[in-house]
């Protein structure tokens, strides 16, 4: 049997492969992994391994695994988690040519063969490489998009719920700008059960939480020491992918092109948006105090930095 | 928060961690993922990540990554998915007892800090290796159980989805004995949508398929290169682990110790049993054809020749 | 916001409504729930207090309550619930004309709002409802479905479940021929974790529950007094739903059209099928022993009886 | 099989029905529906009839309809739906007094079977029944607990939904005081997406979608013509249920004894509470404006003005 909607996933390491399974779970869709031949054989051992677990888990899905785009044809979404990850000795701007160049090639392949999808980007600087996918495919801005913003707060709200010892349902966070250090978080904006966070937790405390959840992924890397986070970040990517096929209008963080919202042009950016059927389907502009304008102005400068690497 | 019941996972590889993030999104129960000193850091790093995936997925539960014992104390439920894989030039002997041994420094730390719990054991070779827990436990065969059926039948289920186009959900399948090469698969017991394989599928691709599945766990390796299948295996134990707490009276195959059931005894062998809240509630014996029953002997003979090697 | 779906459901009652409740909490698709003018208010008092619900309970899905077929616009499935029930003094005849009258009608207005469509009817008589439903619309065979076979194992598999002590997960159940009294039981095909009933539970029980099953309607009437049967029902069409909108070619009992199959022709009778995104996408023939073949020549004769009070 | 929590629902009308059947779904615990025993059949058709949907819905509960209070022996939780409505010509004391005095043997008999449970009241006007409950129970006041704010901020967030065409799971609302007309929302903590609903909705719709809420009730009974609403009281309750049988520890909305709190004493009112396994584990004191003070009052003077007629 075959599912009526279609995601790809390009990239078939632990991110790529975690959010195939999670999309698998919700029984939304037909799923390809796709990877490059050298990774072939390992990707269709993922699928496989993933739908023996579906007579167990109770959920239909079509999961494969390849390295041929032709596999990607027709997809509803494409979500690309390819790229590589900064080695020792290797400078940011050989990362960021590295991974546009790779960004470049999945984007002329999942183009040819889904001409009328939304992109989802994951890729390391996502700002950086969501703008890259967003020009060599030359879809509307509001078919690519990416991801930062879903997991700096559902790690935020990971640590908000430990230190309150509450439900996380009941936690939200809410970030503007780049993702990582160049994070800004709207406490103000920030609650559990709606309470405003700055009630809740003395000041201090709430800047060691924001200053880890800027450190989150770093954390995650240095605790496993070989390799990054997966987990979170796969249940963001699943999440969006859901708020896209079930046209929800979720009211999410994601990484969208400004065209003078909030002031900035011709950027990729961390913003609140409203997701739906039709991809961005809004970005939601908020009045900034000044410090959080100042604050939003680094961010913007940092990865104009980094769009001035691109080749 | 915590939940009120506890599930402790001994080895924080991909199938116990996968386990435990199966087991978080069901809410069950909190969760200990516990490794050796050495990979304190790892551990901790997977169960971090996995709760930060929670606010998104929307699932509370406390998953803590650690290398101490004292942290399971008072659980429920025990999983060890802990050992090592066969490596080049290694012996199958030399696995045996190698794993035999940390099965046995494993479960004094269990009994010691969950006198109560139920134990569920994955580690290969799981006939040998779930007796050895059994034996070092002292525990009633009820609260030992191995883990091979629900496995097994997951994938012949998967295989015979592709063959039909069909639901997961439809197709059911049966299996005796030992796990991978010894397993004894009682076609006659198999359906989709109640209705008998043996009615739909031709004898030769029921035999392909049968073959396939005892392969199936090698199949997974060949493709990955390097290491095993973990999501079918950790959706088993995940679904083993709810019928328990949650006390379903399924009726599932499991790897039982028997004590006269099909005429053998003192062995822990793959049987039909009816696993509930106390664990193996039953072993449901079945009539069977002269054929089953000396392939059934086969299996036996085979378990019996790894329990010899046990020292 | 709005899904990707629609299913229109005629009939606000209770049966009627909870299926838009069972749809809505599974995320399908938006729900137009349709009644007849004199009862909109009602129909809309249910549908808002169900959105109302869904904020709770965490789905997004449209609930429209109406009397105005034109919001039922391009729906891909609609669910038939309409009809009255047999009230004292009534004749059979003349339930089965009154209905008969409500059917033609109704159909009427589905067609011409939603032409694509696939019809699934609950309607009693069913298999005489079905019909008429299938002559009305025009449509292909595949695309006019009755309920009877899911609901009646259901039941069957509810009453083993109590009487072996065990998951209903694990039991299943088989039927062919009309509903209720018609009902024509394969026990042979009925199991408890894929072993067969017969060999697990005596005879004469099995006997008592079969025609507990039969009655399974009339059971719930005469506790509750006044009304019938709504939740298992409701679950049972919102299962056949699911299988069609999400493709899943699942294995399930439906009253289908025969065209010759099992030696009958132009007649809507219960028969294993398979159930995916085309409606009916094959109708499963076994072989029947003599005694079941009887039964089910009993079958038919009954449901041709009802056949000749169509006008 | 037999779930290890146990749920007792008192009234086995629509909205106790309905509380019964969504946690069967979530597979918490068993199920006791009971009425008196002139609907004892009733009663016991509903469950047969939820049951029966077990199979198809995939959840395994036992749910047993009865009228005898031994059946509810041992209750980790008991909710009170039980009581009448306000009927043409009926003085509101005498409604008061009526329900007081089903309050009074239904505590009675719940206490005497399970004498450590926590119960969740809903009956109406619920401040003055809740309190009732308290006395009658001489539970500590954290194990006696009323709905209304889970509720009534559903019925907000669904309106904000609607109104800003987002999905439901991103809205969230506040409210204090009394339930419907003594609701004292504080919009100043209602968001979309974490945005305060102010900077969203124009103030003369919000205090339009305010007053709907507080005639939320009404609206229904209006519609439905016949009856009141079910479908989201029941999703409340059940999540009131989830929370504590789960220790979720949520930030919900419910009616807890104030024994200082506020300003007030010795009076039941809806006021921000954490939700877990031991009942009210806290109630969150919020700074008030005088405004959100007054009005507070006000609620409150209501409440005692019911709590006046009490006998």
């Amino acid at each position: 049997m075959s599912l009526r909607k279609k995601i790809s996933i390009i990239g078939s390491g632990f991110t790529g492969a975690t959010t195939a399974f999670l999309l698998a779970q919700k029984e939304l869709c037909d799923i390809v992994l796709v990877d490059i031949p050298q990774m072939e054989n390992p990707t269709k051992g993922k699928a496989l391994d993933m739908f023996e677990a579906s007579p167990v888990q109770g959920f239909d899905a079509n999961i494969k695994g390849t390295s041929d785009y032709k596999d990607t044809e027709g997809s509803d979404i494409v979500v690309i988690t390819a790229g590589i990850a900064r080695k020792p000795g290797m400078s940011r701007d050989d990362l960021v040519q590295t991974n546009q160049s790779i960004m470049k090639s999945v984007t002329k392949e999942v183009v040819k063969y889904s001409p009328d999808c939304i992109i989802i980007v994951l890729s390391n600087p996502v700002d950086a490489m969501t703008y890259t996918v967003f020009k060599e495919s030359g879809f509307a801005k509001t078919r690519v998009i990416g991801q930062s913003g879903v997991l700096d707060t559902a790690r935020f709200r990971s640590f908000v719920a430990m230190e309150l010892n509450l439900s996380v349902k009941d936690i939200t966070g809410f970030v503007l700008g780049g993702h990582g250090d160049d994070m800004v978080p709207l406490i103000r904006y920030s609650y559990a059960g709606g309470i405003p966070l700055e009630t809740l937790i003395p000041k201090h405390r709430l800047e060691e939480i924001i200053e880890r959840t800027r450190n989150g992924g770093a954390e995650i890397v240095n605790l496993l020491g070989n390799g990054s986070a997966y987990y979170a970040p796969a249940a963001s990517l699943a999440d969006m992918c859901e708020a896209i096929i079930k046209n929800q209008r979720r009211v999410l963080p994601t990484v969208a092109y400004l065209d003078g919202e909030y002031g900035y042009s011709d950027i990729y950016l961390g913003v609140p948006t409203i997701l739906g059927g039709n991809g961005i389907e809004q970005v939601i502009e908020l009045e900034l105090t000044e410090e959080e304008k100042t604050a939003l102005d680094k961010s913007v400068s940092s990865v104009k930095n980094v769009l001035k690497v691109l080749t």
